[in-house]
């Protein structure tokens, strides 16, 4: 097959950012997916309805006129009531929820997993069917964070069993062996953890632009991801995690997390996927398995990919993508 | 105890590299010790008489009246005979094998660690008594390079028990519990090694100036490897592997591997001692083990120490050192 056509495709984890990074970023997600979930942590993070509008409502503005739909989210707190939830639910897709510390502008998050200080807010969102998605690590060994948080993940899973729990850039095969375990819970995997292990950050040169928390981890961890995302695993979406920072704050003393895919994500994923063989499961992982986790229903929109090379710009404005200077052995048709 | 001195500290494992770069360091290294095993993957790496000669000369210029004697290596090459080793032996302190491609030019290294091609040039060694110093990686997942290293030693130890192995930079409890199982077997420790474990490097912001090869492990391995350095084990030496790479080499797109340690490694141990109550073994640590391995006798020089802080220089010319802005509570008393 040397064409492909993607419908709608969603990025189920984006970071926008604001202000100048925002007008930046948005068009290049824009031009690729049909709609995204938007992160909320800016500084401060996204808590009231007033946040959500305004920041949609900037997002809007960055893209112009492509067609694109921000499904926003808010920053989880956990003193948010029932009946703040229920006035706040129209304008939200979901909630995301942050350890405290754990990763860029996460320091409002929560700084203790105890179940009976969240059970409120769960609870609530349980009843009003909103769903919780959840930075999956501890503040333990940078490697062992992601496993550490199963036994959160399971407590989550058994004490809110009709609260829908999306483990968000998973990394592990243990995060994965989870999802057959609770039919409460479910994932996003970015492009960077298909592709990359710890050995491609730091086993030759260190590689700034392939750092991100969670941290990539072992090759069958790898293995792991690959299988549920080529098999087109019913509770498995694409999220990207693309996460924009400068240059400078990447090539520096004390380099930011985050790797910025959103441009090149599609191309990646379909040569990815086509190199495996698995192209006819590509439409599940990167829209269809959303549609249905979310109860989503996206704008139409398609994009259509061919089997032609396309190589990844250095940057775009002041940001280096992954794969920067390589080639993609597939690339987006432009009309 | 606030003041200490330290009798010919050594430094048994340095990188010195050459030209500019070299008259930068070597003062700095030869201002805290009295000599220091000098490495030899220069480009092209050290491999005749005539070059351990000539790149002898060239640190003694670059040291200009301060006391310190380089010892200089040889890069190991398998077609080393016993009568190039015997002509060569007054002029070297150690040989140093590199397995091809695991840290910075040491792609002239070994590729193929079978006893039976390394035999000729290993007995050799043993009968003239001349120390292999290893750099103990294979090609594997960066976590696991040093462990799987460890049948290597234990082949290399059980084939040659005359050959003095020091299992360099070591960073694993593995490597540690080996020291106790060979009689021949000895180890160099880092100073980072000993602060640091991956958390530092990347557990929170990436950290560039921290990343080196072998990369830095985890807790009960910085324990383990603390455990023997406090005590002063009678067969583990001080080697900073002190690595310089200009700034524009550490904070880019992809980083060079090494910490540069050197001008700042005596007083980050002597802190590190005092903080362990352990400074009755400094002078074990720093050099009278290495004296006893290595059968070297020292220029006598005396390093004071005294308990008044010290704040890091945020770089040397054009290369920034662990530590760097940082405050360490014992400085070097300059006369």
């Amino acid at each position: 097959m040397n064409n492909i056509t993607i419908k709608s495709p969603l990025d189920m984890h984006l970071h926008l950012r604001d202000k100048e990074m925002l007008k930046i970023v948005a068009p290049l997600s824009a031009k690729s997916f049909s709609a995204g979930i938007i992160m909320p942590n800016l500084v401060p993070p996204i808590t009231t309805i007033e946040d959500i509008k305004n920041y949609k409502q900037r997002i809007i503005d960055s893209i112009k006129n492509e067609k694109f739909e921000p499904l926003m989210t808010l920053f989880f707190k956990n003193n948010y009531t029932y009946k703040f939830l229920e006035e706040v639910k129209e304008y939200i897709s979901a909630i995301k929820l942050y350890p405290s510390g754990v990763t860029t502008n996460s320091h409002e998050g929560v700084s203790n997993m105890n179940i009976e200080e969240l059970r409120e807010t769960f609870e609530a969102m349980s009843e009003l069917g909103i769903p919780l998605c959840v930075h999956g690590e501890t503040d333990g060994f940078v490697m062992d964070r992601e496993a550490e948080f199963v036994p959160i993940y399971e407590q989550f899973a058994k004490n809110f069993p009709n609260l829908k729990i999306i483990m968000e850039h998973i990394t592990t095969k243990n995060s994965v062996n989870l999802l057959n375990c609770y039919d409460n819970l479910y994932a996003t995997i970015t492009v960077q953890h298909l592709f990359i292990t710890l050995d491609d950050i730091a086993g030759g040169m260190l590689k700034p632009h392939l750092f991100c928390k969670p941290i990539a981890k072992r090759y069958e961890d790898r293995e792991a991801l690959l299988s549920v995302a080529l098999s087109g695993h019913h509770k498995v979406m694409f999220g990207s995690d693309s996460a924009p920072h400068p240059t400078d704050k990447k090539e520096c003393f004390g380099c930011a997390a985050g790797v910025f895919t959103a441009p090149i994500a599609l191309m990646a994923l379909t040569s990815l996927f086509d190199s495996n063989n698995a192209l006819e499961n590509l439409q599940a992982f990167v829209s269809d398995n959303a549609q249905k986790i979310y109860s989503y229903k996206p704008l139409d929109k398609r994009i259509e990919l061919t089997k032609k090379p396309f190589v990844v710009p250095l940057n775009y404005a002041n940001i280096v993508p992954m794969f920067a200077g390589e080639e993609l052995p597939w690339s987006i048709v432009t009309k």
